[in-house]
C-alpha cells in the first residue's frame, strides 16, 4: 500500500495531518491486509466475478473483525477471511436501515460509526433540524430526503410517511440511514421506527448520538451529576404528545438532582410553575442553553423563580435546552482558549 | 494539493475508501486552502521563523473557522487569516486540558472531536476502564498515563493525584487529554476536574461522550423514551459516594418512565427492593446489559421482581447497565445482519 500526499511545499502541516489521520485510523496492519488481498486476488475474483458483488464482499470484510484480527496478529484472522469468502451467498442483496443519531448540530459531535454510516448510505432520510454541515458528510451521490412535517400534516401522518419511505428503500436493496437529531432513542420516534422495521423483517441497526443534555453540559461546563450536588439526571420532554401522561412533577422537584428539559421554550412558565408548586426551591439554579454546542450558542442563567422573566428578557428561542438543578451554578465557565495563548489564557467564548 | 493512493491493484475498494474519507472530511476547499498558504508562505515564515511556532500557527488556522469560511466562500475568510497571522504572540505557549468522553468502549462510538483531541494530545490521562482499542487511536508519541485507583488509595487521594497531574502537564505547556469512560460529566468526576482547572486558570474544554445509557439503548433496541410508554429517562448511580443523599426511590418508582442504573451490579437486590417497596410494579420489564456495545455484550431480560435471581443465574458482572421501565420490553431485538444477506435477514447477534 502506498499513499503519497503533497502540497507542493505550501502546507507541510496539512500534508502531515492527512497522513496522520490515515495512519492513525488504519495503521500499519494496512500493509498486511493489502498483502493478503493481493495474494488471494484470483480466488476472490473466481468467487465473485461480478464487480458489484466483489465490492460488497470487500466492504463486508473491511467493516468486520478481520482488519482488527490482522492488526492484533490474531490466529483467527485466516478463518475469518475464509468464512467471509465462503459463507456469503452473492445471489441476493437486501437493503437495511440504520437509525443514526446526528448529535446536537456540531458535526464534530458525530460518532465515527455515524460518519461511516453516512458515507455508506445510498439514501438518507433526515429530520429538518439536521443541518447542511452534517449532510455534507454523506457520499455525494447519496439521495437525501427531508421528512420534516409538512404544512397541514399531523405528526402521525408524517411518521407513517417516514415508515413507508424506509420500507420502500430497504426493499429496493438500498442502504438507508434514518438520521435523527440528537440520539434516535431519546425523544425521537426511533422506537416506533424500530418496531416497524422489526414487524416488516427489515435488517436494522442503531448508532447512538450525543443527545442535547450531553452536548449542552459539555459546552457550558455544567456537570450533569456531581458528588454532593446531584446523584441523578432526568431527561424530560416538556410537551408530551396527545394522550401522554403528565410528568411526575413532585418527583422531579426533589432536591439534589438535575433536570434536562427538552423542547421546552414554549413551556418555560408551565415548567417553572409546576416545579415551584411541587416544592423545588425558588433559588434553584438553571441554565437555559440556546443553540447548544453551535457557534451561536447563548446561555441564560439565574434562579428558577426568575426563569420565565429572564427567558423573555433575552428572547430565547428554540432549539434550547433547559438545565435545572444545583449543578447549573457552574454554567458558562468553560474557557476555550487559543491553542498558543498570549499571557494568561485568552477566553474566546465565555458563555452567558 | 495532490493525494495519490495505490494498493497495487490488490484492493481497489480499500484505496477508494481512503480517498473517500479524505475527500469527505476535507473536500474541495482543500485546494483553495493550499493555494492561499502557498501564496502567503513568505509572510508566514517571516512572522513565525521558528518551525515549532509555525506549526502551531498552521494548526490553529486549520482547527479554526478559516477552512469552513473558505469552503463557504465567506468574505470574512481573508480577515480571519490576517487576524490569525497578526494576533498570536509566538512568545509563549500555554498548555490546556480537554476532558474527553471515550464512550462505552466501542472505538466507533468516539466522536470526531474526541478522535481529534486524542490525536492532538501530548499527554493522555485515562481511567483504567478505557480500553487499548481507544488508546491506540492516540498519536504514537503521546504519553499515556493510567490513573486508576491504586491499592490502598482512597478515591479522594486518586482524584487529588489526577488534579496534580493535569496541572503539572498543562503548566509544562502540554496539550493534555483527560480521558473518561462514557461522558466526562455523567458519573465521572469531570465536574470536580473542571472546577479545579478553573481555580488554577488552566485553559480547558469538554468533549462529550456516548454515555452507557445511550450506548446500551442503541445496542439492545430499547428506546429510552417512547410515546405512551415513557416520557422521561433518569440516569442514576446505584452507589453514591460517602455522605451522598439516598436516591428518591418514591419518585423513581412512578410508572411510565425509564430508569438507567449505572454501576449497579453489586446493588441489584437493593435497587429492586427499594423500587418494589416504593410501588413500582413487580412485572415492570428490565434489561440488564453486560459489556454493552462491545462484542461480548450479553443481555438478561425479565420482570423486575425476578431481577436479582436472574442476574445471579446468568452470573452478570461489571461493567453492566440496568434499564428498568415499560420500554425494556423491546430489549434484545436489534437485528444486525450481514451487509449482503442470504434470504431473510440473517441475525448475527440476537441479544439476550
Amino acid at each position: 500500500l502506498q499513499v503519497a500526499i503533497s502540497t507542493g511545499g505550501a502546507a507541510p502541516v496539512l500534508a502531515r495531518r492527512l497522513r496522520q489521520r490515515l495512519e492513525t485510523e488504519l495503521d500499519e496492519s494496512l500493509s498486511a491486509l493489502t498483502d493478503v488481498l493481493a495474494r488471494e486476488r484470483a480466488r476472490i475474483r473466481w468467487r465473485f466475478p461480478h464487480p458489484g458483488r466483489r465490492r460488497r464482499f470487500f466492504e463486508r470484510l473491511l467493516d468486520g473483525e478481520w482488519p482488527q484480527q490482522l492488526r492484533r496478529g490474531d490466529v483467527n484472522a485466516n478463518a475469518t477471511f475464509e468464512s467471509a469468502l465462503q459463507s456469503s451467498d452473492p445471489s441476493r442483496c437486501l437493503g437495511e436501515v440504520t437509525l443514526v443519531g446526528a448529535g446536537s448540530g456540531d458535526p464534530g459531535l458525530l460518532t465515527l460509526k455515524a460518519l461511516r454510516a453516512l458515507q455508506d448510505a445510498d439514501v438518507i432520510v433526515h429530520d429538518r433540524l439536521v443541518g447542511p454541515a452534517i449532510l455534507e458528510l454523506a457520499r455525494r451521490d447519496a439521495e437525501c430526503i427531508d421528512v420534516g412535517k409538512r404544512v397541514g400534516e399531523d405528526h402521525d401522518a408524517t411518521q407513517a410517511r417516514i415508515h413507508e419511505l424506509l420500507l420502500a428503500h430497504a426493499r429496493a436493496g438500498h442502504r438507508v440511514v434514518r438520521l435523527h437529531g440528537g440520539d434516535p432513542l431519546v425523544f425521537g420516534r426511533g422506537g416506533e421506527e424500530l418496531a416497524f422495521l422489526r414487524a416488516h423483517a427489515v435488517a436494522h441497526a442503531v448508532v447512538p448520538g450525543i443527545t442535547a443534555a450531553l452536548a449542552c453540559a459539555a459546552a457550558t461546563g455544567v456537570p450533569l451529576t456531581q458528588r454532593g450536588l446531584s446523584r441523578s439526571v432526568t431527561l424530560l420532554a416538556a410537551r408530551g404528545g396527545e394522550n401522554s401522561q403528565p410528568p411526575h412533577w413532585h418527583a422531579l422537584a426533589a432536591p439534589n438532582q438535575t433536570l434536562a428539559v427538552y423542547m421546552g421554550t414554549g413551556e418555560l412558565a408551565n415548567v417553572t410553575r409546576e416545579l415551584l408548586a411541587a416544592g423545588r426551591g425558588a433559588d434553584t439554579p438553571f441554565a437555559l442553553v440556546e443553540n447548544g454546542s453551535l457557534p451561536n450558542q447563548r446561555v441564560v442563567t439565574g434562579a428558577l423563580a426568575d426563569l420565565p422573566r429572564l427567558a423573555r428578557a433575552h428572547d430565547v428561542r428554540a432549539p434550547a435546552l433547559l438545565l435545572i438543578g444545583e449543578v447549573a451554578v457552574h454554567a458558562g465557565r468553560v474557557a476555550r482558549t487559543e491553542r498558543c495563548s498570549n499571557g494568561p489564557p485568552r477566553v474566546l467564548s465565555e458563555a452567558a
